[in-house]
């Protein structure tokens, strides 16, 4: 086990309504995310003395310390990848926490991503500007004149050896989404709360990047924020809150020109997660899986070895991500069928599911893994 | 004291020559700076599985992995505040070692600020851009329209309280830089090696900021890379040179509205940093002090315990800061004399001190302390 195992806990979680139009500005929605995630944990904004934000984050730290009256901090820093850094996040906390760096750390990811700016379309903006994403995409540069300019057509491509590899169809993929939209059904919070969906109307829906994807493969554009609070496992026992304790994390950071396939980094990060943790897949009784797009959600569910190498299909098309299943997956209806906060809500559907407040409850749960695919965490049960 | 007090050491250092026009890309300062430090320590680029870097710094970590031939990272963070935050990479660097997150972590920074993008202009770049830089600067936006348009200005402004309740002259700040300059003149690898200057050619210099800051109390313009490695104390004893021991360290974030005078953050900077370090200003053998502008040295010089409040002005007057002084400071010449690497500089230079290399060497280092004013730490020797 690593020196940061079982050292911090999530003791707050906050967020906002998930939306198409806020209506207000991102600060406005990371205060109000920070504000409920302190207040949910019994704590103050002057408790707050760590941050973790995202590079891509546009709220600035000075923002949120001016906008919630936090006097100043005496650790912060920043992770990239964009939300494949999300999982990481935490274990940067963690860490932060378990070296005695910060004692309270607030992490926080809040836009107006459907209203303002759309994360789904083709951009001009170079990819570098997003602060080590490059090092997952910057080999798919080559293909930009062939028109591989969106995040879908980015992620088909790099899974493209995935499904040669093993057969699996773009159909397989809609039995994870399937599952993923029943959960959202009955989740109040999510944008498709009574919405669910037959594989027929996912095999109906446009196709985004054939033979890839499909439009009910993509997660939303979603205008909110969410928010969790870090302190460390000693001081969570006596929070408001049932802690939810960092058990373990793992980052992977590769130079682009081995980054085809994505796969790869999630073996990497699954391998290093474990053996932080000191726990295995065995020992996990749920997993969020970082869903911005279908083929991530297989790839991740075989490299953390919830089904073995190549079975990812047999394991959605046979249930086993539903709630009476070997293993359930995205309780709230992952970023595709809950909101696309890119990843921090599956982080809150996690803490929910380790307190036992849960929309879609599993019973008995002892640990969950957190994986946003470059990076991941497992929290656990105290 | 901390609970990465002492468990990380800075093993390798690594630079170019430092100049105005470097007539390479800043990934190649990068790569060479790095590859020095690397070869420095007795390490190879696959050691690395950590790196640290500023906000600022437009080399990707990716551009870097690729570059050396680093098959990929476990762990990064980027840190902000600009080069205020070049002594606090450090404290970063050697949190994630002690918490196990990274057992091998580089720092670099690389740029052609005089040849290509220069720092000390006035630009229309919002400070929100450098990525929590603006904590300490965006209440300086009311000040725009009336010309506090550059680094220079924003410092001077920040300052002039100082200089009010201490009586504190321009001259005053001349005497620190021709001290620097002295250190400068016999360092083979400052910009002004072999060009002392009298206390006469500083206040025959001309104005930048009335009555604040002349041209010689402003740092350099410089193109060039500096690099450090570290690892574990207890690796770097198996290592080829003298470690650097991480004593402690220390962060400050302020929100802006409190941020007029930054010597108020300069006091809490110190605080956490001795108390994270078990030590006091007694301890320390020489320091590095962050001189972007010379008003920072005396700030610096007192919040640090190196004189007393308001006697910065005597102490610099007095020759203490020479060599034979009673706290040699800046002994490479400093960022106005040697190069301005964004405070990188500072720390190689602090290295080199406690392995007893430096141009400029004081006799029987113990600790060093290494400010840049937002954040510190202390080096010392095994």
């Amino acid at each position: 086990m690593s020196g940061f195992a079982s050292k911090a806990a999530i003791v707050g979680i906050g967020q906002t309504e998930f939306s198409k139009n806020s209506g207000r500005s991102p600060l406005q929605l990371a205060a109000e995310a920070s504000l409920a995630a302190l207040d949910d944990a019994g704590l103050k904004p002057a408790d707050v003395d760590g941050m973790v934000l995202f590079t891509v984050e546009d709220n600035e730290e000075g923002d949120l310390l001016n906008t919630l009256g936090i006097p100043g901090l005496s650790w912060a820093a920043r992770v990239g990848l964009g939300g494949g850094g999300s999982a990481g996040a935490v274990f940067q906390a963690a860490a932060a926490i378990a070296s005695g760096a910060a004692e309270t750390v607030l992490i926080f990811r809040a836009f107006n991503e459907r209203s303002e700016s759309r994360f789904g379309q083709a951009s001009s903006k170079p990819l570098s500007s997003y602060g080590w994403i490059g090092t997952g995409f910057n080999y798919l540069v080559w293909a930009l004149p062939f028109g591989v300019m969106t995040p879908a057509a980015m992620i088909s491509m790099a899974n493209l050896p995935y499904m040669n590899k093993y057969g699996v169809t773009n159909e397989d993929f809609g039995h994870y989404v399937v599952t993923a939209r029943e959960y959202a059904a009955t989740n109040p919070a999510a944008w498709y709360h009574g919405r669910p969906i037959t594989i027929e109307d996912h095999q109906a829906s446009k196709w985004i990047v054939e033979p890839v994807v499909r439009l009910l493969d993509c997660c939303q554009e979603s205008d909110g924020g969410a928010a969790i609070v870090l302190t460390s496992a000693a001081r969570a026992r006596d929070l408001k809150q049932r802690p939810a304790i960092v058990r373990g994390g793992a980052f992977d950071v590769r130079p682009s020109h081995t980054a085809l396939g994505l796969a790869a980094r999630e073996h990497l990060v699954a391998e290093r997660l474990y053996k932080s943790a000191g726990l295995g897949p065995k020992d996990m009784s749920l997993a969020m899986l970082y869903d911005a797009f279908t083929p991530e959600v297989f790839t991740q569910t075989e490299a953390f070895g919830l089904c073995k190498p190549g079975e990812a299909k047999d394991f959605y098309r046979g249930g086993e991500a539903r709630i009476t299943g070997s293993m359930p997956i995205n309780t709230n209806g992952g970023l595709i069928g809950e909101a696309y906060i890119h990843g921090m809500n599956q982080i809150t559907e996690a803490v929910r599911q380790i307190r036992g407040t849960a929309a879609n409850q599993v019973a008995s749960v002892e640990n969950v893994l957190v994986s946003s695919g470059s990076s991941a965490h497992i929290l656990g049960r105290d």
